[in-house]
């Protein structure tokens, strides 16, 4: 994004400027792009929430109407206006261009403050991944410790979603289709279990045992055994966006009052409560952090789902490994 | 059903037999003969509920496991051993058979008491088609004054459901296939608003307008054009069941966070508050009662939709036409 004059920003020419911001790459041809951190360089006249040197980071949102039902309850996300961080129009006609830049002027309103004891590196895709999970989280009830929550994916949003369902207190079963995953989702991500989605055997043992299911992938699946696993009243909550429609069976919503619902990212709002969150118990993303000039490689890993879990590209060069 | 030997109860021999009691007629397969009313002639030992003369109904269901969570949170409809009150094994073995008799007996958990400002014959089909769209206007909270709540399909459980919702307080608005249906909707039913759901226009102009829809079809239809009807976290609640599966685009689910429910009856708890509700705000049934020899016939109307809304049989030959 370029830097925008004051005079559009019609006097309230709040924003930060960050350097050493880094981005994130990701397979989403949509959601990319924003995930951006850095630290505050200058800041306008009325910017009130930071001052220069704060570490901040920046998600998939730049610009809302702020004056919709949607805006006025901190749901800037779903706000029909919303100006997406990256490929989208801003108020002075430019296109935004998200965290590819050394660079980045924002409104303060969209800039979350990042704690001390957060990496930015690996606090970057908490941005989007990790409001992404945590706010259907919040939003359904699956928050309440000792619930049981289904996380369908392992990827960048299934292992962030493991990690906070668990920092919640929830019992959480990963379910995915590959077997290859079962150690890395017990052991490294801490999941109390682990179902494999093409056993039936597994299936049919686990029918009805699940208050809720976080479902991460964006390819093509069928939603009738996710909603067996649920319990009477239980939830389903989609994030991805296959290609083509779902088809869909209602009886098991009749027969058990269960519901399927849908999250995009979060509000303002709540994505700090997230960050925040995430500081209280050390939640990080799993990243590999990258250089600029390793972008065409690391787009070809990502094709292949060689990667764990986010790469993360420090734009500024500057960056040290996060410990 | 037969009278059960009091030792098939194990000890637990409550039941009332209601004489002149009326069934009702639908064309669904599955949810037929169950809306059945009268008043006790006779109660077992232990029956504390109810006294000779009593004015009852009986739904859906007549048994459950009363140990399951769903039961211990008045959700006897939610049992995996609910025993629907037509066609289904009761506890001794023999097969239910609904209302098609001058007398039933029941255990007194699953009879609702009916108020005396109830007519008998209007109130039968409330034992189901009212439940069926009274409990997801409580669970899914559409039962706020000024909400702005849909209803699909003006049929039985339709016309019900904009009676209650608009006893709740709500505005609401009928959706229908049938322009014919926009008199009946606004000026016999009381509803604020008729929107015809294959114009483009009304249903370009109703976008993003509401909180929520029942949608009661059961024929196939498409969702999409329902959903786009919904405000952020606008919810379709689902309870007719089509032959096919639906073709379920997830895209306004994730984007504005609405969600996709069911329903089924509701539990004796609820029942009887809704009774409780519909004699409070003088709710009944838009019926046609007929005589036992008039069945045939009157399948033959159902089939042509041409009933509103239900049929109900005197069985007993002894109800007075309601006023």
């Amino acid at each position: 994004m370029t830097r925008l004059p004051e005079e559009v920003h019609s006097n309230k020419a709040f924003g930060w400027a960050a350097k050493d911001s880094s981005g994130v790459l990701s397979p989403f041809n949509f959601f990319t792009r924003h995930e951006i951190v850095g630290e505050v360089t200058e800041i306008g006249c009325k910017v009130q929430k930071f001052k220069v040197g704060d570490r901040v980071g920046v998600g998939c949102m730049v610009g809302s109407c702020h004056s919709c039902d949607n805006c006025m309850n901190n749901l800037e996300n779903y706000c029909p206006k919303m100006i997406f961080t990256y490929g989208t129009k801003y108020y002075d006609g430019a296109v935004t261009h998200g965290g590819y830049s050394n660079i980045m002027v924002v409104n303060e309103h969209f800039a979350v403050s990042i704690p001390e004891n957060l990496p930015l590196d690996a606090t970057a895709p908490l941005l989007c991944a990790g409001i992404t999970v945590y706010s259907p989280l919040r939003f359904y009830g699956l928050d309440k410790p000792g619930l049981r929550v289904g996380v369908v994916g392992l990827g960048g949003l299934g292992h962030l979603a493991v990690k906070f369902a668990k920092a919640m207190g929830t019992n959480v079963t990963v379910i995915s289709t590959s077997p290859s995953k079962q150690k890395e989702a017990l052991e490294n991500l801490g999941a109390d279990s682990f179902l494999v989605s093409r056993d039936q055997d597994q299936l049919q043992a686990a029918i009805g045992t699940l208050d809720g299911i976080i479902d991460t992938v964006s390819a093509q699946h069928p939603l009738l055994p996710l909603l067996g696993l649920l319990k009477s009243n239980g939830k389903l909550v989609i994030l991805g966006i296959p290609g083509k429609p779902f088809e869909l069976q209602v009886f098991p919503l009749i027969q058990g009052r269960k519901l399927l619902g849908g999250s995009m990212i979060g509000g303002m709002k709540e994505t700090q409560e997230m960050i925040d969150f995430a500081a209280e118990h050390n939640i990080k993303t799993d990243i590999e952090v990258i250089a600029m000039d390793y972008v065409n490689t690391a787009m070809d890993r990502l094709l292949k789902g060689d990667v764990k879990y986010r790469f993360v590209i420090d734009i500024g060069n500057t960056l040290r490994p996060s410990s």
